[in-house]
């Protein structure tokens, strides 16, 4: 069951709260503590952007759309520390607090897109007062939060005319509600074609290793939805599609350059697989995860701590001690594995992404 | 370092001490309880046919080559405890003990092939009374196990061929000295290679979730040994090959039919990564694990409790409560992505193997 009739004849969709907020009566970040997922629902709040960067670093905050919003929200944080400072200090503060809040993941792209969008704020209105510029910055935190959502029911909207009534679609890692400020992008559609079309869909999550993303939040927000969701380990992905179980696979993204799309590691398998099964592959993102004057060979991808894998949400150990451990977070799905690109403007197939994109962003 | 002078001056190479043995002096069946690996080396030992069926299925002893000399062995017990009763009496017995001890787990042929080795010996001797065909039983359980030694071996010396000095190994699962007597099959040609040619031969072990048999048995049965190996997630196999870093796959089967061969859940996967990368992608397998009267339409496929992935090693639980979970244990891959077929006889492609092996096999 996907929604509930309530008492009073209201058909009542429920939606994932929102990952991240800013609570205006004391100036604070407010975000679900997503390593407690799915156990323990925890608010974490922040006062001073050196805790948000942190929080993106160790992952209490994930997803590129959430990280971009929780970047942008750091530096509003930021702002309100330096405002009382001279134009100058307040300046070359906020520049160090900019690098602190970049430093902290390398690969998702929406970080850098929207620190550069609250420093271009900055430097747009230099001849005003810290105090000022400050308070822009912080109504521009809460418009990149409210864009965001509007941008993840957009891709809904758009990417709900692919899926059929009765559709099983595979999800990889969480590009949902958790990963973005609400709504998500890769379960957008999901969440669109149930609630706006009335169509059945049921999602297939990876549990995602090592930090198992799929099987704690894509799990844990599509229960609080009630959508149908069933769990299982990565490696069944390629068996899944060859019984004939999956209609349709959707992922995220953590940036989308020329020749291909980064997202989380092992999404390149499941790629491979849906091509072979000849099952619709779609990468559902915003256009602030586009990168399109950048190849494949232009990314660093993020090499973490090898604990994630051998201590599993560090309660288990798994791996011997003195194994060395390979634990790349992302990989590389290369387009002619991609059946289109769903953004908030439409399905794009790679030449007209490329044609899109390429001439509007200059 | 995969070898050491010791002070007399003989190069001594570490070799992982067998996964069961009959012990002759007490007629125990004596086993590695792998479910505790790597954190502890624990023996069970077992005198009880039961015992070992229920060590089969629980998978304290896993691994097809494995699971058949545990077969064996179990059928040995069960002679030995119904040696005193009159041959018809017996017979019955022991039909029932090997449909207890098939009953355990229905993919790897090895155990059916075992069972059915055992019952032949049973049959082509019912003149002769219990006790001696006992005896006979017990000879042939421990042939089986020298066997499987000198199998592994031969595999180990054919499939050294293909691998180069400096070979980086990707290999999924343990199909290793845990999941056979002794010696490995996927491993065996890398410690031919090691410690016969003297080629220089890293691996990298898939973890293979659920169960994490790559993180746990395979790199502590490397390190062990003193040959290198690395851990990744399983969602690594893709991208790794995509950067360059594997020269050569390597898997065991747990059966091997007409069409396809069936091994652990997301070595279909690593097939078709090593096929888009053209790396060479080999299966190691005795022939007891041949079954090519059958295809892949004739195998039932184990799905096993959603707990092993919703709760990993029974330590940490992923999902959230209410969830189900998918968990197939085997996969399928086709031959079209399989480079050769390394057995104790040599390197075969599919038309070789069924050739060779279907008029052979009658």
């Amino acid at each position: 069951m996907n929604y509930q009739k309530l008492f009073f004849g209201v058909t009542q969709h429920f939606l994932m709260i929102p990952s991240i907020e800013w609570k205006d009566e004391s100036n604070t970040v407010r975000m679900i503590d997503q390593t407690l997922l799915p156990h323990e629902l925890v608010f974490l709040e922040f006062k001073d952007f050196r805790g948000v960067a942190n929080s993106i670093k160790i992952m209490n905050i994930r997803g590129a759309p959430a990280i971009g919003v929780a970047a942008a929200m750091g530096m509003a944080l930021a702002a309100l520390e330096f405002q009382y400072m001279d134009t100058a200090t307040y300046i070359s503060y906020m520049k160090q607090a900019a690098n602190t809040i970049t430093a902290t993941r390398p690969t998702a792209v929406n970080l850098f897109w929207a620190v550069k969008r609250m420093l271009n704020v900055l430097e747009k209105n230099l001849k005003k007062n810290p105090k000022d510029i400050t308070n822009m910055l912080i109504e521009e935190a809460k418009g990149m939060w409210k864009e965001d959502i509007d941008t993840n029911r957009a891709i809904g909207k758009h990417g709900a005319h692919v899926l059929v009534d009765g559709d099983t679609v595979l999800t990889h890692c969480n590009a949902g509600s958790l990963a973005t400020v609400q709504y998500g992008t890769a379960l957008a559609p999901v969440r669109w074609a149930i609630e706006e079309q009335g169509k059945k869909i049921q999602v297939i999550a990876n549990e995602t290793r090592p930090r198992l993303q799929g099987a704690r939040l894509t799990a844990y927000e599509l229960q609080y939805d009630k959508i149908p969701v069933k769990v299982q380990s990565d490696n069944c992905s390629g068996l899944i599609m060859m019984l004939g179980n999956i209609d349709k696979v959707i992922v995220g993204a953590d940036r989308i350059v020329s020749d291909a799309v980064f997202n989380k590691i092992g999404t390149y398998l499941v790629a491979l697989a849906a091509k072979r099964h000849n099952i619709p592959f779609y990468v559902a993102a915003p256009e602030s995860t586009l990168s399109l004057d950048e190849t494949r060979k232009d990314v660093t991808i993020e090499q973490r701590d090898g604990k994630e894998v051998a201590n599993v949400l560090g309660k288990v150990h798994i791996v011997p001690d003195g194994v060395e451990i390979i634990n790349f977070a992302f990989d590389i799905t290369p387009f002619d594995l991609i059946t289109g690109i769903i953004t908030e403007h439409g399905i794009f197939k790679h030449r007209e992404l490329l044609k899109r994109y390429k001439s509007s962003f200059g």
